[in-house]
């Protein structure tokens, strides 16, 4: 059988029993639990704990995921003094693919070889809990201030926001964050997960895979979305202008950031969440022209086109409300996914396959002979 | 349709014009060219301007080409003080990864958006002079040596010999290393190069694509297995003890590394090109064993599975002979490999499209309900 199925589309690259993506109904599940109830009944911890081991946890399970994520923040002091090092306009994506990679250094659990994958596992919830302080310690560096000492008392989500602030977030920030972490979680094969998946075929190692996957995440067709969102509402500026810039797009033919998905047809589950935050935030910062522009551009483009907005819409006024600079939004996904991504890479490695498609030739038919440099 | 195609094999993922492995026959060609032709009349600077321009160069054009790789080696001084920071006994695939990473930070070339093709470019051969000094800068560090000075009036081949003894290398060496770059260029739609493609057509930047493909390419399954030869052959020790060796491993239906190809089912094209020079290599070197031990090992499994040695086993042998640690061997594929990487990925840019396959799901029938926690 030899297809050619340009970008893969419709192509099933391999089996996944971590997220259902149901792209038909607007549905998606985790382990068959669907977002919406996992949102409404669990924190963050418990979709960690979920994607590995294929269950929801008991609290003494919960209680020791905590702990063992709590107790792995701290970073090695060769990747401190390389964030400190870093140039202060450095793009903090590439700073945290820089940093992942580092930490491979320091961790002698990397082993060459056929993978250990309890060792792997380990890996993995070192990397849910060191991703977002080497994310928040870049962060501090570049403003000249110190990263505040790791704390152990605070949930993956709160610990992020105090790291990046410097205090203690209030319970508001904390939920709507954790809620964006659950819903960024995983997202069955998307380019990312599928490039971390691609590397450790090779019997690479988990930091590799997750390197990989950061690279992938930062371009502006993936994880690089929401950012654009921020950009564009930055640009209309007024609830006012919205019908006008849209418009424009529309006579142009240019896409609108945020706007449609390639898997979901019907809706993307995971928009009314964020919207529901986005608006619920907006009230309290009693600032409600971002969430104004959104939906009036929501509403036009579901009008015109038939297109709904997609998870990217949203959390960028989610996190633009919580007062994250525009440049973090992407390495947020990237906390999220990160437990997606580990989770997905252990599943590849318990039945891998190298992935190795093949290409069709469209080059010079050969034997093309080769002349001397001087009768070129 | 949807067709499930574990490891994608048979599957057709993209189009290129740049290599053509032709499994049945046993050939390879860049552009058209076998490599028996490139390897006979080229150097592997002609080798990169054929995979980047589509075509030979003429001599002011090859001219050009190693003015501007010789005058790009040049690391900056935030890369080397990471690479001498590096704890010593890091993997050297791991270091280059973190280093080529890390050149990102340094380059505004680097923009998020549409790709500037040009820039690309430029960041491509970039790369193909940089990540040779990245490695071997690590390589001295670790020896407590300095990295000795950037020369503008050596071959690409030549000025890694040369940074890694601190002294030029004979023609002979050179020559050898040149063979064994040419060799390595460009192999199709290999694991390492189909994650750059991945990461790249997200449309993410050269950095990170190349990142993926060192995390991709340091894996046993794939870049890896050259070191694993000479593991084997050092497990070995001795001709004499080669038959009862692989005996054993055929009993006990073990792989034999370097040995086979996915592709290849005849003969692996580049194999005799390598076992040329290791026959002439040993003979100079006057320690004839490692070419014997390979050759009696390649005889027995032709005979028995009717498989040859592929590039790995005698670029294995090779490598040895030159005095090159065994930790540098999957490197040295890297240096010659980011010639095809970035090729590729121009390529990919060019007509690219998302790769965003689909991923058969098989956990639980949701939705699956969400006890509380004390219920679970």
């Amino acid at each position: 059988m030899t297809d050619y199925a340009k970008g893969l589309e419709g192509v099933i690259a391999n089996e996944s029993a971590l997220s259902n993506v149901e792209g038909a109904e607007g549905r998606l599940t985790y382990l068959g639990h669907s977002i919406d109830d996992l949102v409404a009944n669990c924190c963050y911890e418990e979709v960690v704990f979920l994607l590995y081991k294929g269950r929801l946890p008991k609290q003494a399970e919960l209680d020791a995921l905590e702990k063992r994520l709590r107790g792995d923040r701290a970073l090695p002091q060769g990747v401190l003094d390389f964030l400190k090092a870093a140039p202060k306009d450095a793009s903090p994506m590439d700073v945290l693919r820089t940093g992942v990679s580092m930490l491979a250094l320091y961790d002698n659990r990397v082993a060459i070889g056929e993978p250990d994958l309890a060792k792997v596992e380990e890996i993995g919830y070192s990397l849910v809990a060191k991703v977002p302080v080497v994310i928040a310690a870049f962060h501090r560096y570049r403003q000249g201030l110190e990263l505040p000492p790791v704390r152990e008392d605070l949930s993956e989500a709160a610990h992020f926001l105090y790291l990046i602030t410097g205090e203690t977030p209030s319970e508001t920030a904390t939920k709507t964050l954790d809620v964006a972490y659950i819903l960024h979680a995983d997202h069955g094969m998307n380019a990312s997960t599928f490039s971390a998946r691609v590397t450790v075929a090779t019997l690479s190692d988990m930091y590799s895979a997750v390197t990989s996957a950061i690279g992938t995440l930062k371009g502006p067709l993936h994880g690089g979305a929401n950012e654009g969102v921020i950009h564009m509402l930055e640009k209309i500026g007024d609830p006012s202008k919205v019908d006008e810039f849209v418009e424009g797009k529309l006579e142009r033919k240019e896409k609108i950031m945020g706007i449609g998905h390639r898997v979901y047809k019907v809706l993307d589950p995971r928009a009314p969440h964020l919207r529901d935050i986005a608006v619920k935030l907006s009230g309290e910062l009693g600032e409600p022209k971002w969430i104004q522009m959104s939906d009036r551009i929501a509403e036009i483009m579901r009008e015109r086109k038939g297109l709904n907005a997609n998870v990217d819409f949203y959390s960028a006024t989610v996190y633009y409300s919580l007062g994250i600079p525009t440049d973090l939004f992407t390495p947020i996904f990237a906390i999220a996914r990160t437990s997606g991504w580990t989770a997905q890479v252990l599943e590849q490695l318990r039945d891998s396959r190298l992935y190795r498609p093949l290409t069709l030739y469209i080059g010079p038919k050969g034997p093309v002979p080769v002349p001397p440099i001087g009768e070129r």
